[in-house]
């Protein structure tokens, strides 16, 4: 049912991701913050590999990396992104981006294969400066309002600086031709345990999961830590810890079997060591592909943090600051991804969310998309002891390409 | 048994100490930290006061301001300090100050009035740069190594940069002259509500609480907030809430009267919204004037501490920085502050240990210690909403010269 000519080239495969992984390496991952210096300078490394795919290649003016096919016939968009969080693992991002490359360098020269890859890599999907900045630009939903505002976490530097500095202001971004691809897929590393627990090979996404965001803050009273009894003290930050408990005892019993929940942040003001805290900020999030399950929870939430507060002597503000849309991966797209992987992965693949955002759940909003999983050791993300295997890593790009071919063919 | 000279000018008081509320005012408070320009400021406003007390007049080469008496006879270093905490209270230090700069104006030019008092402001007594530093210098307990390593822990500074800018750097450190002085006394408002509980005028106090504190570290593992099964998970941040909320259930059945504990401080690690944190750090502190009570609690502490590591999956280190050395009063001294508030505030006074810590507890490590407190209205303090009635300040204002009177003449 297949030719030789769709097998990924998996010496090139390892050989490119290990050229990424040395730009901007740390420990055994990388550090390559969008618009670090290592960052721009993967994007530059990509731009010069695409001709090796018959593409031509340019960075807009968000960073963006596209390269666009003259060949005729049906187009198909592939891509990820190349810079990490802070410090962390070198597959999370250059994966998708190299399986792209892969599978443009392995269909577009053959005149034998129909059609052709297109390969984006989307800037900040990471979110150092906002919520997918490059593929939102990409589908017409970035205004420049929001590129003047936006700065990076990290070092509050202004996005427009970054651009400057990059060289890539006053370049025009690139938008969405509408109809010109059949839709979008992306490939990643799993980030979590189910696959290599249940020893797959390839997770076939069938939704990412929505995020909703919360900003609580408890309002008790500053004083000093020496002279104010124990029976007069309103703790903003005991209060919060209390929150934090209450919500670890009170979501499992309202929530679905996949919501996952994390207070990634607890800020304690004046946060001095003398001194009762009058104000504790958390940073809550819930995931869940179910918007009906959110809402219990926040409901939950709310009456949770209601009776923290009352019971610490508290005001407290339960402000929602993101909302999630969970995005459908397109069932045609996970039919051909498990057809691809009864061919190269022995079928070895199982329907799954995914729980963390992709640049396909904006992609998914204009066009029809698909995301496939390798395994992740030990589901360590966002660190640099992230890894997988070779072996899967050569076998997802197998199954990455006889996709886009099976799609372009179709 | 006293004679009217002993009297304080109370509306000079209050002018001074609304002088000095004017330099850093911020809100019905201050904000002069320490070396801030509004602190040096306020440093060179009471260098130009202590003239009118008979006093030479410097600032040495730690910030400390010092006034030194040629006048024959005994001799008692009366004082407090000018700093604030960030954004705090306009009496904590200065009424102090003003007292002892009062006292001396009464005392030191009045030939029937034995002795002198001789006035000083401890600089950093907030700990901005460390603890207690001023003060430490002067009992000679502070190398210039310490000075080298210290930093403002609100943005970093160097102390020895703050040191230069302020004009001080390359001054010598005045230390105690051993004999000199028959003791120290220091007034401060009392920073809780037992005497405007009890509607009293002046708190003696008895002595001053130990600070034990410690750092507390949860190691549980980062990971992805969206990819990570709450199962699978070890969130260093809810181990470190779960900790506060045992203390706060723990403490109570194994503490003193007058125990006091706070968590001034948690830091999650990365602290992002979308990573599960794999650090957490706790900034903990336990006050009481008894070492027995605080060996009992931080077993407790740490038998807490080990079961909450357990229960999340993380590991722990509980770490004492720093062992409080509570510091008695001097008995003299406080029946002398008695025999002045039985004269001045119709015996309205009462005997206390201090829950905060003062200057007088590092002098008492080299002379006779004494101090006085003033009723603070709702017991609010390092707050900008920190207040005392200005019949309390004037009335405190009597007791404090006639105590330095009385000590004098014994």
């Amino acid at each position: 049912m297949k030719d030789h000519h769709s097998k990924a080239n998996r010496a090139r495969v390892l050989a490119d991701l290990n050229a990424l992984r040395a730009i901007g390496a740390y420990k055994t991952g990388v550090h390559r913050p969008t618009f670090s210096e290592p960052h721009i300078h993967s994007l530059q490394w990509l731009l010069q590999k695409l001709p090796e795919a018959e593409l031509a290649g340019e960075i807009d003016g968000i960073g963006n990396v596209l390269g666009t096919s003259a060949k005729a016939g049906p187009k198909l968009l592939a891509g990820s992104h190349l810079e990490s969080q802070n410090f962390a693992g070198w597959l999370d991002g250059p994966l998708g981006v190299i399986y792209a490359l892969e599978a443009a360098r392995v269909i577009n020269p053959d005149p034998s294969a129909k059609g052709a890859v297109e390969v984006a890599s989307w800037c900040d999907e990471e979110g150092h400066f906002g919520q997918f900045l490059g593929s939102r630009s990409y589908v017409s939903d970035v205004t420049e309002q929001e590129i003047d505002a936006a700065r990076d976490r990290t070092n509050a530097r202004p996005m427009r600086e970054a651009l400057q500095a990059a060289g890539f202001a006053g370049r025009p971004r690139r938008t969405a031709a509408r109809g010109r691809h059949l839709g979008y897929l992306e490939a990643h590393i799993e980030q979590g345990r189910t696959l290599e627990g249940a020893n797959l090979a390839v997770g076939v996404v069938t939704s990412i999961v929505g995020i909703w965001q919360y900003r609580i803050t408890f309002t008790g009273e500053q004083n000093h830590a020496g002279t104010t009894r124990m029976k007069d003290r309103k703790d903003a930050g005991l209060a919060a810890a209390r929150l934090c408990v209450a919500i670890d005892g009170g979501f499992p019993s309202a929530c679905g079997p996949r919501t996952v929940w994390t207070t990634g942040r607890i800020t304690l003001d004046p946060g001095a060591p003398s001194i009762i805290p009058g104000r504790a900020e958390m940073l809550f999030q819930v995931r869940d592909d179910s918007p009906a399950i959110v809402e219990r929870l926040e409901a939950c939430l709310r009456e949770l943090a209601a009776e923290t507060g009352t019971a610490s002597g508290c005001g407290v503000e339960v402000e929602r600051i993101r909302t999630g849309k969970p995005a459908m991966m397109d069932e045609k797209f996970q039919r051909t991804i498990e057809e691809a992987a009864s061919t190269f992965a022995d079928g070895k693949s199982v329907r799954m969310p995914s729980g963390a955002g992709h640049d396909a759940q904006v992609l998914a909003t204009i066009m029809p998309a698909g995301m496939l999983f390798v395994p992740s050791i030990d589901g360590i993300s966002h660190h640099w002891n992230e890894n997988t295997t070779d072996a899967d890593i050569v076998r997802g790009a197998d199954v990455f390409v006889e996709t886009c071919r099976l799609l372009l063919a179709s």
